[in-house]
């Protein structure tokens, strides 16, 4: 492509509503521009990098034997009625009428149309397993856009659904889809992680997030230093502490704190740490009388612990979601303030994490304002009660798997695979004949990608203070031949011809800077938008029959003869 | 592709809310099914199809140096009350409200955001002309949607806007796209005509539809048969008839026709030609004055011509739109009812079609109640006022050009070129900078192609009994493989796997029909989905060292031998 003929929309400035790297960056290299607020139109630049996404999610897709069909973006209410989402789902859904007072929405996802497009063409358990697959415009409402094509309300998925007569079935597709992600991922050149997640919402049995890393996620993801584990923080089990607890060494002493809530001001006041101390907090426990007032519960953690709400509200004493007791109440019942509780004599149910109750001689509240209590003992001065794993990990505890460590980064979330299991078959009652002659309620898993996203996250992944830096699988062009003087020296003009051509003739995609604008400029905008591989051609080179590579990571120019150039792309460039 | 990793989901029975053939062999073929109304899915077999034309369209749009980008389907509504149409589009613009009540539609076409777009990225005419494309999901809120995806409301077209300096630079991107059209329409093996079209209501100068000829065409499509014209019939001049007007022969004769109104009736009483009488219709004219009455015109045609309505409006003295006077007031004027009217003695002006303006010795009406006149002619009996073309060409009529006589097809619109001048570039303010520093509205074309509708009209003008026959450039895949009895025979699922391994390393497409069922079960699908090539694989032929093959539109099998067929491939299937 030449320059001249193709938009280089490339802006110095860095747009002030555009708060996260990949965001300003997308805007400077023009690749993006913004329509209206969640609305973007994919500039010829961009679009050139987001089709190189979809061909290799495409590709992928297909090795791992999933057929490509398309659904539309518009959907009818009926099917969302006969799901129960068209109640359940929130604002995000954009619902909307036609000229005939048909209501219908726009598409965030499509399990409801796949679910009754295949309950009328598989009839027999011989047909399955099947899987399909869309790259396809998706809608969601989000209530504040933000971070460019990151969060925006129209965007680009590939969403996969399959269907199967029996959970093995749907563990061997889910294998192959979680092998497929991470070809994909790979083959994008991302550093990435595949991460237990959290089924709790939905209610499957199993489900893997794909997080690309990268300072500006919005999850904090922990994996191991030293093996595969890897999980949201919230989904990461923490392990006991090794070894047996210590053998107490002090008595019970009880201390005056007065003004001291928080265990940082009692940890400076009695110069201990905070790992020595424990924390109370109080929630309410589960009912089986609605009318009945809630018990209050216990919940102890480590000084320097943060209670994992997803965690407790697995205990079925404990109310989902998790609730915290009121100031009021917790003084009517144990007759002290939030910040002076402890486990010591303490009449209603304790649930103790793991950490905490490894520790000896630790500092808890007296349980009596103004007072905390130092060298205190699990057994000889509390009851533990139930202990469990209810704490968020920190970076260095161990692996959940036993290996290494482990360690926390924040993730962008990129793909999601899923076992629905039969929530939506037989929410829609889509069947097939089994080997008895029988109808039978198929199982579901489906996987999604999203594929706008993919393209900011990998940004966010590599850029420097110069621009973006492309994998070499994603870049809008492989290489850029930049002409000095191109408009006065017949030479460099005629080289740059030649070596655009043949290179083209060669399948490497090629951008030709042939604008009429000064050198510094083309270096900035070859270097802002992220080509990879850039040739110069100028008067001073060709005396010498030599042209100027440089990687776009690379420190320092090359020079290369001219007659070693085909040879030396054909080397470093990957097609 | 092995059939059974493959959605075949082919019907027996012609679906009975089907019309068109297109629509019935889509269903019947396992390409699409209904959503809802207007609404369709595409299997993986139809989607195959789709993804050709888009790449045929995509490749001779980049070739035309058209650049791709990406528009949003959601539009706001900000930017069509800029450009009037908010009020203006009728209820096919879907308008629908988002969480925060804010207006959007969804977008029917995307002139507004892509004037809107570049008003803000092309600053100087040295930038121009550029020309962008995109290939989206489109949305038409159709009071009926009918025939499948010929007429549906969620659709996907291929729109291309170009912006230009002045009319030059215009009309040469629009000649550009005149042939990239004919390249597309021709690489995908389509009869079609590029078609003189209106541009009545939207202003612009200059406008091509292109047709595919086919039965089910909603359009009336007159072309010449030995040169390259083509018009929408109501677009195509009627020519005056050759040489001059014969000389009068008879005198004029009143001769009583009681009861008869129309040409016909009155045809058959007085035993003469249609095409020699002339009807007079009387229409409305233009006034100066709205409050004043309007005056009545005389429109006067051949017995055995049509009105053109068009042609007739761009008459200053024809009121616009064409209005017929109502029976009273013809009576009011002219003292008798509409079918018995004739320019004789006419108190009214008179436009006269060139077909009725060389007739001699004709027969008219009277101006009197059951009276018609004969021998009539023009000048000594009757002022023919202004001759101008205002009929609808017939076939057999001389081409316009001068080449040859013309046809009537019908023909279904699949692409449209438009001149649109300055329509949205000015009601949106998209300036440049001209050559003297100021700023000058920008000229635009605008082309579409309806990508989903191609596929339609090809099955419309490819298909017999047996079903779909696909061009080779659409073809979901390309050959198939039909082995015999393969679950049983070794030997065939030996040489079938082999075949297929080997033509697919080759690049082709293949469909290796490999599920359990019987051969007539198999060839039936492989015709009805229209597959082009088809090679059986028996026992019977294999102990012959020899295959079957079978194209699509041959009558008769043709016996290949095994160490043959590779060859026989390379020279019959085209890549």
């Amino acid at each position: 492509m030449r320059a001249s003929q193709f938009l280089i929309a490339t802006v110095k400035e860095t747009p002030s509503d555009a708060v996260v790297t990949s965001h300003q960056l997308m805007l400077r290299a023009g690749m993006i521009r913004k329509l209206s607020s969640g609305l973007y139109n994919w500039l010829p630049m961009g679009l050139r990098v987001l089709r190189k996404v979809e061909g290799v999610v495409r590709d992928e897709m297909n090795k791992a034997g999933a057929q490509e069909l398309l659904m539309p973006v518009v959907q009818p209410a009926e099917l969302w009625e006969e799901s129960g989402r068209w109640q359940q789902y929130g604002p995000e859904l954009l619902r909307i009428t036609d000229r005939h007072n048909n209501s219908f929405c726009l598409g965030p996802t499509h399990e409801e149309v796949i679910t009754d497009l295949i309950r009328n063409e598989i009839k027999s358990y011989k047909q399955l397993p099947a899987n399909f697959y869309q790259i396809q415009t998706k809608f969601r409402d989000e209530i504040r856009p933000r971070f460019g094509v990151m969060r925006s309300r129209e965007f680009i998925m590939k969403d996969a659904y399959s269907f199967h007569k029996d959970q093995d079935s749907l563990q061997a597709t889910y294998d192959v889809m979680h092998t497929a992600y991470t070809n994909i991922f790979s083959r994008l050149g991302l550093e990435f992680r595949p991460v237990i997640a959290d089924t709790g919402s939905i209610g499957g049995s199993a489900s893997h997030e794909f997080h690309v890393l990268a300072e500006s996620g919005e999850d904090d993801i922990a994996f191991s230093d030293s093996s595969d584990f890897a999980a949201n923080v919230e989904m990461a089990e923490a392990l006991a502490p090794a070894g047996d607890r210590p053998t107490p060494t002090q008595a019970v002493e009880k201390v005056a704190t007065p003004g001291q809530h928080t265990i940082e001001e009692v940890s400076v006041s009695l110069a201990v740490k905070p790992e020595q101390m424990v924390k109370t907090l109080i929630v309410l426990g589960e009912t089986a009388d609605e009318e009945a007032e809630a018990p209050l519960i216990a919940l102890v953690v480590r000084g320097d612990h943060e209670l994992n709400a997803i965690k407790a509200e697995k205990y079925p004493a404990v109310a989902n979601p998790l609730t915290f007791a009121s100031e009021e109440k917790i003084k009517a019942v144990l007759g002290c303030s939030v910040g002076s509780i402890g486990p010591v004599n303490l009449p209603i149910e304790t649930l103790v994490d793991r950490s905490a109750a490894h520790l000896a001689d630790f500092v808890c509240g007296a349980n009596e304002d103004g007072f905390h209590l130092t060298g205190v003992n699990w057994e000889r001065d509390a009851t533990a009660g139930r202990v469990a794993d209810i704490r968020n990990v920190l970076e260095g505890d161990p692996s959940p798997d036993g290996k290494g460590t482990l360690q926390i980064k924040r993730g962008i979330e990129v793909g999601h695979i899923f076992q629905l299991g039969t929530k939506y078959a037989e929410a829609l009652n889509a069947t097939v004949l089994n080997e008895n002659g029988k109808d039978q309620v198929m199982l579901m898993g489906c996987y999604g990608i999203g594929v706008t996203r993919i393209v900011a996250s990998a940004i966010e992944q590599n850029n420097d203070d110069k621009g973006i830096i492309w994998p070499d699988s994603m870049a809008p062009f492989q290489i850029a031949i930049v002409p000095l003087n191109m408009q006065k020296s017949e030479a460099v003009a005629e080289q740059s011809n030649k070596l655009y051509d043949e290179l083209t003739a060669l399948g490497y995609e090629v951008l030709l800077d042939d604008r009429n604008e000064r050198p510094g400029v083309k270096f900035n905008d070859m270097e802002l938008m992220g080509i990879p591989h850039r040739i110069v051609i100028g008067d001073r080179g060709l005396k010498e029959q030599q042209l100027e590579y440089k990687g776009r990571k690379d420190a320092d120019n090359q020079d290369i003869a001219i007659d070693d150039i085909i040879d030396f792309v054909q080397k470093t460039v990957a097609q």
